[in-house]
């Protein structure tokens, strides 16, 4: 019998998390207060954060321990399989061995849950009882309430006004564990009732829920705002992901040529990538590393590299990332956690040191492939994940006119459960391109040329430090 | 750290399935052919059924090998993790030890694609192209589109009609496997087209998907329709489920003294329970095997042991079973599977022999249950699986107030992922009890009265071997 999944035992979860930022040949380059172009005060940060989280956020330690109560929830579903893709091998009729490691088999059905249950603890072991967090489809939010409910704390979650009008399932999960969900723009906030009285009806947008969860979090006594990705700690949480790879594609007796991940704050990607980058980092492997984006939204293939805010209202500092501007409205694709106008600071940075080979894929080409995983291999491809799934088959496609057997490595981040409307605009033919014009771009570019220019502030920096 | 988890590797799948007819002390009675009053003649259900699953039907072999290119497919999502409900027994704060089998891994959701699988390949051994069958809320069209779509076979799905219109998640899934779904009565067969004729508007019922499924396949060169419970072979091919749960429980050091799991037709409780029941059967073991159902719905509770036509239209032969009478229509509570008027022949048989203690449950004690289990474990139970969950809990809370550390193992059959709106209703306090009047089973119990008793059939055959 041929083998398929490479499946450990819960005592190989890892015991650690790996921090790239170790072995980063240069260091990133901070995120900058708008008004004082400095530096931000991490100090201030510990208001909305946990403190343990904002220490991780810039800590140059190689290995952090993971604690023994995160590891303990982390055994409900880690570690998770790695598959090797045969069936699909054979319908792509390429000589790659194709492997993916699959995060949909947490009770949240993404990776975002091993990250939100490291925050949790870090607010419960500091004494907090309550966090808020912001959430569009649910992803992020369902994992969010479900790691609160395992530590005793509260959680309050504003969800995107559309969606939660749209995606009841999402929510009734949250409710289910025990959350309070509230569509955002909501009358619990000063930001939120200013946005209603402007406009009623609003759609809402993360940027909304985000501006409610933070004022929220800083006037309610033992409550701190968590997020979900983009930040350097949100990351190394995800490592274990990777670190357990590393281990079943040893029991497999391979390794990987080339490993590939959906991508926009980078946490799912950098969760798989950043065990194995560090032996191209550190030993100068040469493995290939491959973040895949929506065309629609192409902040690493099409944006610039650029200080920007992470959110259209300004709230954040500046951050360093490759950007479409922060005006810049992506279309209504189905792959939600994807619809980010900045990449994450850590694979910007990473794709500028030479280390990242971005793709980006049309949403039409990424559902063919969705479907036809689906067909041969079993499991629903949430429409983020789908986005590495085309890669990879692309590669293997190549592998195939090439003659060469490469091992390619990716990450289903997460099933497709809840986004089952959208297959179904698929399969009926009703599917939008959203093919994005080159002026929409410049226009929104064009929005951020006064920002500070990352040369600028890091000269400054330089300047600073002798 | 304590162990959540007992996994097995894909090499661990089981190489043969247990057949309990082989050591049942007595033998099941026949299904009757209602106007002959003698038992049906098997050559004719090769018509509609693959040969192989005919036979496997009426064999009395202990172990049936499991083709190779079915544990190929089974390795998709097989073995299926055992559970240590460690933090249900903290909140339970019971001595007891709880342990759960979940099949809610499969991709299609459920325990229903370890038989799929099996009659796809049979079917297309035999020469067959394509499949038809039916479904209500779409658990078993699912699992049998996804195992066409593995085996190279059509899929031709009628899915009841209130259904295909209130839960279309499960629809697209079928469609994304391939399936073609219609909803029915439908205008494909003559079945379907009378009972349109006489009343455009009908919600549809699963007897009229089944005359739908089976006129299709008597109709349709190289289709045949495929049945996701109540048959013996069905059940028998989710032995698989015990007979990986018997390792599993090895590996954790405990042996079960009470196996749980709701029951309708058998195939999940069965499954799990048959390889551990003939211990009891052989070797005189005293564990307890408690099947559960819906007080909406208490063939084995409360209903007769009867010969029953299976379905509402008289489609059907005349079937040994606890039943509560075929005009019975159960309240709409979201069980959905549970929903059946009489309980699997195996399941009856066992409980006339003494080796079975059944539970009823309503849908609110049950409901409670289960986000009790997604607060502290977090997986979402699907609403039959949350009554093997309920009775679970009483057990273990038995055990508490009896201060003994027993040994609890029950079915965690499927996930409820597509039954959020159920959650949503036990959330908000809009669901319904839906206690049943006496005066009501009296009634659908009289409405057999004049079909053949089955003591006189016992006698009848005992009569025609001498």
């Amino acid at each position: 019998m041929e083998r398929y999944k490479y499946i450990l035992d819960e005592s190989a979860i890892p015991t650690h998390w790996y921090n790239v930022q170790a072995d980063l040949p240069q260091p990133l380059l901070p995120p900058i207060d708008p008004a004082t172009k400095m530096p931000v005060d991490l100090a201030k940060m510990t208001a909305i954060f946990p403190a343990e989280c904002v220490a991780q956020e810039v800590s140059s330690e190689r290995w952090i321990e993971i604690p023994d109560e995160v590891r303990d929830k982390l055994a409900i579903w880690r570690p998770t399989p790695l598959h090797r893709a045969r069936r699909l091998e054979k319908v792509l009729d390429t000589p790659a061995r194709i492997y993916y490691k699959y995060e949909g088999v947490s009770p949240a059905g993404s990776h975002k849950l091993n990250t939100a249950v490291a925050q949790a603890y870090y607010l419960k072991k500091e004494g907090g009882t309550r966090c808020t967090t912001e959430t569009g489809a649910g992803q992020w939010g369902s994992s969010m309430a479900m790691a609160a409910k395992l530590f005793g704390l509260a959680c309050q979650v504003y969800m995107v006004r559309i969606s939660y009008d749209q995606k009841p399932y999402r929510r009734i999960l949250m409710e289910t564990w025990g959350a309070k969900v509230d569509a955002s723009p909501s009358p619990l906030t000063a930001a939120g009732r200013a946005i209603l009285a402007k406009d009623p009806d609003t759609p809402g947008s993360l940027s909304m829920a985000i501006a409610e969860g933070m004022e929220d979090a800083l006037n309610t006594k033992g409550s701190k705002y968590l997020l979900g990705s983009l930040l350097n700690h949100v990351i190394m949480h995800q490592t274990v992901i990777g670190q357990e790879a590393r281990k079943q594609m040893e029991m497999a007796g391979d390794y990987p040529d080339i490993i590939i991940g959906c991508c926009a704050g980078g946490s799912s990607f950098g969760g798989l990538a950043f065990p194995f980058l560090r032996d191209r980092l550190v030993n100068g492997a040469k493995t290939r590393f491959m973040p895949v984006e929506p065309t629609a939204c192409p902040s690493l293939t099409r944006g610039e590299f650029r200080y920007d805010y992470g959110d259209s209202n300004k709230l954040t500092p500046l951050i360093p990332m490759h950007t479409l501007g922060h005006t810049f409205i992506p279309a209504k694709i189905h792959a939600g956690g994807l619809r980010h106008h900045g990449m994450g600071p850590l694979i910007s940075h990473l794709y500028n040191l030479g280390h990242m080979e971005p793709r980006a894929y049309n949403q039409m080409k990424v559902f063919e492939s969705a479907r036809l995983f689906a067909q041969c291999e079993g499991f629903i491809p949430a429409p983020e994940s789908a986005h590495g799934l085309r890669a990879a088959i692309d590669e293997a496609l190549r592998c195939k006119a090439a003659g060469r057997a490469e091992v390619i490595l990716f990450n289903m981040s997460g099933h497709g459960l809840f986004d089952l409307s959208a297959y179904d605009e698929f399969n009926n033919g009703r599917m939008q391109p959203y093919d994005l014009p080159e002026e929409e771009i410049r226009r929104t570019l064009k929005d951020i040329e006064s920002q500070p220019r990352t040369e600028e502030i890091a000269a400054a920096l330089a300047g600073m430090s002798k």
